[in-house]
């Protein structure tokens, strides 16, 4: 399939990472997670995001997040989240399934909760009619493509704390978010400053979104939620037997920088996609692009053409509003491309 | 670490699956299993299995049990399985929390189900107070290494739907099962043969154990079963989003005929280990070495010394009964080191 | 404590219920629902439903809603219902743990669902990461003392079958819903008119808030959903030992008619109390007063003040809002009471 | 129904209860346990069980027994019991679809665990791929009619905590057990001494079987497990509305001795029936008489006609041992007519 937009998992892996699964293809390593490469991975992560943090290497999204949830909360407690989140509205009840809490949505203009947002949800504390609040969860990069500041973000982690809950961050795209902030703010952010320094409590950590084969990652940034989670994340599924192959494309994508490399590409064509779009006649970009994703409404008959020629959802069919993500390997000649086709079928 | 007999996942990765991905990764694919990757390998279980066939690739064998225990049973339900199964032992209770089922299990001489060891469970039908016998579960090869003849399956899938029960076959080493059972009736018997024509009504079906990198599948071949597969794969997390990569590591697997090579190999390799063992004194091998697997009973002392030097399993401590495995790339010299190392540490 | 507003479960028995469960307590009788009370009782429930109604006693609202939606769904559908409901809102997250399953809400001006507003959630059909919608549920009388008529709520069983949805009532004030119905059309509704006539599938028909010890229900009324019912009561906890004095509360609120004098007298009380409210100054009646509760804002040191009075609860802190329950044991007495103690309070 | 030995919920409710009904019956009360009736009787379990006691009033047994083990375990914990524990035979898999917990099950000769029996599933502390030992339940007085004594419950409380364990006692029929273990010892023994000064962690307190219409209770011994409680019983359905007639009954079933009239009766009308029964040729006692139930192997034929005069439960039916329960109401006319009957259908 030609490259597209559909989908930043639409694109393959990276070339470092296929490198490193075969570099560690040698010989017998234990599974589970017992050998040195996820032992040095390990160290990693305590470099990225702290000494007190523990990653548990896991196979996707829906688990990482899944196994996070699990270590904050039980049955009879909630998760607040904005009505866009992956959790509520793309894992196919998971969370409810698995850990059997609810989630208590917020609507949100940009798919960002705010402390007030967040509020309309904080009540019921003690009452066993009412299942009770337990952590917040938000998504970084949002999956609107917008972006926390670390201010947002300390301040929601402020609030939960407050309130004894959790903050929880869906990182699937935090390379993404992180290389968009640090080109906002003009220097480095590090991982440890997007994450532990603001208060964030657990974190899922993704790496397939941006050049892995496969390999997701709960990462307990507080140490109080650690407890049994290596029952928990084995009772719901989520063991790897060969882990030293997730590990091994962790530590390519950490120690080579292509975290950094490829979500500054995608970034960047998804900025040189919005800079064709955003004075393009009928065409509304609907967010701040501030991630890997571009938002815009059109009018139907135009996206309906454009189907033929390109793969991308719509994001909310009734409003015409669609999706189009860019990728690690998204060229400036697919954004050209992409544009033209755009103008040839708005002018028809 | 050195090749050892710990498990035949402490092996790594065959040649020909590093450059199935390899050659699989090149532009785009739709995510989820909607790409050509996993259209064609579709197709190939259908082949494989039976027309009628559906197979479900997930990312563990836990999963994949778990997912066909879920198609079979709804929490009232129970399965009837062999005290040593995976799904009682080693799933950390990933039935009972994630289908809410109840196991019924049966101590058996060699890790095999009889319809008369079933039948011991076969009661309290209608009886709302018990959990209702809905499905049976055999391992092939077992757990211990042993084998069920084509007789045995039948009778057992016979017996589970004269009770409007279903049979289920966990068949993480399934090559390994059919290769044994080839060579020991002196011709080839097919994955059909094995599986359909007996009456089991879904298998998992697993490549790790025997040189894929990652990659299990539920094949749901009774199609009554097969029934919103879809919705029940992701809400357990086990729904792959690069999936073009599992498809891409099977088709090599069934095409290349890789799945009969390696499995040949460790079926070998566990005879030339059992033939060096045999007749050791002080050694005794407990179950017929059907498969890659040989349990033996030796003294306390000369397995933990023996730990000193090669990684393996205890499998039941108080009785001094260990487990090697051998697997895909154990070689004739490994072997003949380690028999050798077994009599050095018994002569001290 | 004296008589108040605080909830209709804060009324006792009434007397024709102590006399039948009195009644029953001769000799033995099986247990679990096999004896004769039980078995009458449910011809009883036939002849107010249809013959092909089926009941399943249980012990509370939660249990009778829970074992409906258990009854509809499996975890990855979702349940439609009104952000008010007493699923969503007052069961602890119930529906999440003990069925896995996702309530969709929706926000409503007076406790009702319309199919339009059922239609912002009807989305995401066949999409394997959205929990796929499966039912609608509605509370008839709802949790704000408003009314369905029974276009209403025909239009919601259309369109909930149009999409393969069921419809569920929550009746845990039915007797409310149907008196106040008979009373706005001049002519007696009856339960099946109400219920299996309009397309309802299943129905949580409560007795408790009307004057019962305990006992309430969940009936099938389309029995395409009556499957293993028995089983999943008994593994939800909800199966009673000694049901034979469940049935014979219910024998006894059918056939002496109390169903109806208690929910005529507790409706006529909320209407004296709203009539004498309707005009006070300062205060303002919410919601239509169609059942046995009347909801009014008013300002806050009122309804403090008031408190130490009477019993009853803030049902909105944040908008002032407070909700008076009528019983079948409150006397005009105490409405003209009640009346003056608030006048008293707002003139001081 | 005549009155029989089918079970002790087969008869009624004790006059001394239906009274306490009655009294209860005033005015209006809060619901869901914040009244005084229940703030009342909370104390009396203080009283009984020290002061560290904290009792939930639930429904049913199996509601008492699951709420205990969601106090005890996680999902991924599991319960050490006797295979003929209700938990594990006669609740149809509530645990592990309401806790998600699985149940190691160890078989005993007349129903109680022992240290040893316990030890044998005591392994695979630490091991990810093992659901955690975390509980010892056992029954007092057990589901075969024998009675652990004081110094059995201390050493599977001692063995419990070795381990990090907990022990909860299923005490459905406590009663029966309290005045068996005080005349053979000779001495009263307290709710106490038979419980907390053991070791018992929590405990399942049960009086549906010996004189209550409905009224069973979840008691934590240790404050440790006090945990959420009130949440996790509401979420799993178990929370009562008017749950000042729960109350009422146990005061009355404490404060008036009811629970030592009627269990000394019906252990009484137990050692009638054994006495009559012990040296009838063709009859085998299986179990010490130690409560009220007398389990008996006797030929088919015998059994099966004694069935068209008596009901009773089979037990194991392929043994032909049969289960004759003696209850509260059991007169001794009736065991003697019983005794005839057994008689006359024997000689035939």
């Amino acid at each position: 399939m030609k490259r597209g937009f559909g989908s930043d998992n639409h694109s393959g892996i990276s070339p470092e990472i296929l490198e490193a699964i075969k570099n560690a293809n040698v010989e017998h390593a234990l599974a589970y997670g017992d050998d040195e490469y996820c032992k040095c991975t390990e160290e990693l992560f305590k470099d990225l995001f702290g000494s007190q943090a523990k990653v548990y290497f896991v196979f996707n999204g829906t688990g990482a997040n899944v196994l996070n949830i699990d270590a904050m909360c039980r049955s009879h407690h909630a998760v607040v989240c904005a009505e866009t989140a992956h959790i509520n509205v793309d894992e196919c009840g998971a969370p409810q399934r698995i850990v059997g809490s609810k989630l208590l949505t917020v609507p949100t203009p940009d798919g960002k909760l705010t402390p007030d947002l967040v509020r309309t949800q904080l009540h019921g504390f003690g009452f066993e009619h009412h299942s009770q609040p337990r952590a917040i969860s938000i998504t970084q990069s949002t999956e609107l493509g917008t972006l926390y500041t670390l201010e947002e973000i300390k301040a929601l982690a402020d609030l939960a704390h407050e309130y004894d809950m959790y903050l929880h961050m869906d990182g699937a795209r935090l390379a993404n978010a992180i290389v968009s902030l640090s080109k906002q703010l003009g220097r480095e952010v590090s991982f440890k400053e997007m994450t532990t320094d603001q208060g964030v409590d657990c974190l899922s950590f993704g790496g397939t979104k941006n050049g892995l084969l496969m390999g997701e990652s709960a990462v307990i940034l507080n140490p109080a939620l650690d407890v049994d989670m290596k029952y928990r994340r084995k009772q719901m599924t989520q063991l790897c037997s060969k882990m030293r192959f997730v590990a091994a494309q962790f530590e390519a994508y950490i120690t080579t920088g292509l975290w950094r490399r490829n979500a500054e590409h995608s970034n960047a064509m998804a900025q040189l996609l919005y800079n064709g779009l955003k004075d393009m006649a009928g065409v509304k970009v609907m967010y701040p692009v501030q991630a890997n994703g571009v938002f815009v409404q059109m009018p139907r008959d135009v996206w309906h053409d454009l189907l033929n020629e390109y793969f991308f959802y719509d994001w909310d069919e009734a409003e015409n509003v669609v999706r189009f993500m860019c990728s690690f390997d998204t060229t400036e000649q697919d954004i050209a491309n992409f544009i033209a086709a755009i103008k040839r079928v708005m002018e028809r």
